[in-house]
């Protein structure tokens, strides 16, 4: 049950206290990936998500300015501080709590949300009157997620599968040519890059030639299981603050 | 050029200075729109005036959740808090200007942000780095305005005509006939009322049943023609920061 | 009763639950009348409605700074920032109502005040162990409120019945002759100027060589006759927060 | 000069950089004292300051709440928290020295505010552009000062002198009476107390049957003697902010 | 028992309310005495305080920044901004708290703390579920608090005795040399310096030549003592918020 | 150079842009380590890295309470807000810059820091004149990392090592038979737990019986030297923001 097409009336027929608040990110993907890869993926996820599963399921329409400083240097990439964007989905999650959906799973397509998003969802179950939990639909697609990149084969492939009309598969031999082999500048384990322009030239980290709508339908697929198995788990949750307990 | 579906290449191609952020709402509109109704018709204003306007204009991701806390006892409502809406839209339209997208005209949808936005955005121009406006697109219809209410006809028949599978048209005689006439319970002009559940059973305000998709395409054609002539008139202004002026 | 020349233990005596709040702005009102004309003007709608009404009412001092951004640029005004000001109000709000005095009727003479205390007053409606509400004089005046302007008739009336002392009579004629017509600077309904010298050289609009002390006295009569009206109407609201109904 | 008397273009005109901001509070002060009297002994000191001083001194209006709840117990304390203070005098210093009054004298009449205008004023001078010094009356009528108390000798001169209409000096015999000797329930010299009813049962600290009209000329006049000395100390201050140098 | 050699099991088991939390600063003492000496200071006092108490007490790891601003011109001097500070002590005695060691005693080694807890603790002993106090060890040694100074004979004696591996005591004479007699640059009561590089050249005020060892040890048996009846005073104070009461 | 035992002159005189900021917490590691673990560790490997670093290093005082919310159920524990630890880490890296060591490591004990490190961290970099970057210890130390747990054998042979009379060896073995083997509690890749009793009941992750001193060497000279790589790798790193570069 997608909220923004769905009437109050209808929504509060909905018998049910799981929700999906999807959350991307408007950031460069590469010469060949739209800046909205990161809202599409999580969308399609909580879509595919909330359509297979047993019971109905609130879906909220998609946060789609994430923490996308660090591409701040490539055109068209958007952002909020990690403040705005922390308070952004906490008030969110409220207003779905105070409906009676108070077990919400965050599903978040972007890696430069997944310590903020950790960060209010466990202040969100301390102190909220709401059960909150992130899932980054690229960590829970199996042995793929080592694979991730920026803008690389996983990302694409989704794209290629959920919304082929996005990607420019003309340029993929280019973005691959001038990407990044890996994420970061390093000296042991410590990264010292801040932002990805300093160690990508064209955005892009991995090789997306390899991606493939087949890829894409397969991830989607084990994603939104992934997703489900999650909804599982949380449907019994007690939403109320722990912090006093 | 809607930045969700545009490569950072294409972005950073666009000869503009010029950008335009839908900002909508997730609220109630009565039992026959839905909870979107606020988002689709920002976003449906801005797409038609970016797409009629002579020079490449830049659409950012519509801002989806606003400030409605006063329809919070009507499922499926949800609200951030003022502060955290200033920060967001801030936020953005910052990122926006860092490209050069200097001069943006928020494309609002519904009444509830106008304030926050005119505050926000006098913020922008006074202290940024970046000439802020906020259009709201059913102040600029010509006399319709009058009739603007709440799901009311108005509202109602921008849906039937940019989106109408979202209506349930079915449901417009009982719309009307279970909404209020008016906004608010009023001592002298002080509004008593702070919610809309004060007020209005169903959530609406005005009668809905006289929408139509005609008026719909009318009122699309006249706020997308004056965001057009709105961006005529800021197209050179400066973006600077005017505090110190 | 007066807060600033009333003892605490007189104070405690007063059986009511009734409080106004004064708020105004020290800011330019043209060369004719004082910075502290917004200020004076709503002490004096005050002090009229709490000494006719029936019950006993209690008067706080005036808050004398409010949201004035917009007139920096003459000599003179002062202002706080939105959200310092909102936290003040509801601070005094607050302590007002710990005191039972928690029906609280904020008598505003500063149209850039209104948003902020139309947001602030929700908030505390909401959240907080009070009843507030907003009520702008010179909204409250009959079909005079048209007339308003900046500096003039209907300001400068009031000041010439209730603070003529502070008019320069004498400089009426200037006032007018270099004042503008209307507020803003407009495409369609959108007001393009953020600051009030970007469309007025003196600092007025309207012709306040059209005031008079008698209008003066009609204005303050209407607007404490429609505060008395407003409590009578807010006196038996529920005090509690609503937030959570 | 005060400004709230003052038109734009009269306090355009004058050639000074100096500026006092009075700054009081509304809280109990016994039984024969009113609410107010902090602020009305600091605007006393203010006026009189800036009559006698040699050259133009601009006179803000006086800020009628800061910090006092330590006195909530008693009926009719206004406060606001210790933020909200700070940001409101920061923000009316940095308007004022906006228009070249960057030489700014906070002219205090409460204890409780004391910390907290120090902090502030320390702010101002090393990041704002202004130089902002606090002065408490009281701590400057030589060695008057040692017999402060609250609503005790000091404060009842001050008034009986600058505003005898707002005294019940029928009640002093009685504030006195059931007054407390000194501030506060030490241990050592560690304050154990919070809140003022926690040591004295009407309010008073101190013993109000020793003030005296002629008293109060003196304080009066040492005080704003004291105050002009501080101009005179002040007025080549160097207003730029310090922090980098 | 100090927390930071102790293990949680046997935390547990210490049956007590009480608690210490040492705050020091990391600021300069002129050339011969160390960066970290309030914190050094800070620590000796608390240590000494729980040995000698009849009942366990908790010490809580030092805080060792604090604010310290006003020294920024000395190399090596860190702070924090106020809030910051307010806020890091707030949330340290908030999880002591929660343990049950609900009676803490925040025990200071520098005077430009002292407002700042102040401050915090009331807002905690009203709003919060803790009773907290600060305790500076140089208030309490009797007559000789009158000899504060800073990097003078009190704190210099003190680290003498606590910990003179770190005081130089070859540099004893030339820090007194170039010290200076008092702080602060004085108009009136009032003054005039923000920062101590106004009135001293090497940090130093009062005479640290005339420290010695043995004035070290008294000056912490003093305080230690102090310190004990201090927690006596606390120990059965009511640890709940009083905002309402 | 330790800050805390140097005097401003002596700290003045050292020639370096490098300084070492240690990280710690106050936590619970079970019922053989200290609370205080996350402290000694981080202080001990920053002393060994500028103990063998080639030129001069400031080391500041450890800050020794972090994000340590998730262990609150254990007696002892210590904790602030995520915000309230940022400011705090910010101010003190902007003082350690205004001296001119303005190239920051950030030496961690904790791993519930991380995240927030590398958010304030990034800030700095972009925002701020320093550059700063986090360093956690028990990343680097090779293969060891995988054994990392929570009060396992990395930290408590680091400890036996650093600090041995710290740990209660006798211990060892209850501690691991109670404790835990791995850190969450999982559905696919997302851990839904959001604190540690809720999969640990002595606070243990780990077997901590297979710590031992000559392990804790190993990782302190290990660490110790992966931190002096990362000082030679960021020494002429630019200090100046990035934000609008």
């Amino acid at each position: 049950m997608h909220l923004e097409e769905t009437t109050w009336t209808d929504a509060e027929a909905a018998e049910t206290h799981l929700a999906l608040l999807p959350v991307g990110s408007t950031e460069q993907h590469g010469p060949h990936a739209p800046l909205g890869t990161d809202t599409l993926d999580a969308e399609a996820v909580a879509e595919a998500a909330a359509g297979q599963y047993a019971d109905p399921v609130v879906v909220a329409p998609a946060i789609p300015v994430g923490i996308a400083e660090e591409h701040r240097q490539f055109a068209g990439t958007l952002w909020t501080s990690e403040d705005t964007f922390r308070s952004y989905v906490r008030d969110v999650v409220g207003s779905l709590a105070s409906h009676g959906w108070d077990r919400v799973a965050v599903v978040n397509g972007h890696g430069g949300n997944i310590a903020a998003l950790r960060e209010v969802t466990a202040r969100i179950v301390r102190h909220d009157d709401a059960f909150a939990i992130p899932f980054t639909w690229f960590d829970e697609v199996g042995d793929h997620s080592a694979e991730m990149g920026h803008a690389g084969p996983l990302e694409t492939s989704m794209l290629r599968h959920a919304a082929p009309e996005t990607v420019h598969e003309d340029r993929l031999g280019a973005a691959a040519a001038d990407g990044s082999d890996g994420w970061g500048e390093w000296q042991g384990r410590v990264n010292l890059a801040v932002d990805s322009h300093e160690f990508t030239d064209n955005g892009v980290v991995g090789d997306p030639s390899e991606s493939s709508a087949d890829l894409g339908e397969e991830l989607l697929d084990r994603s939104a299981t992934a997703l489900c198995d999650l909804l599982d788990a949380i449907r019994d949750r007690d939403p109320g603050p722990r912090a006093t307990e």
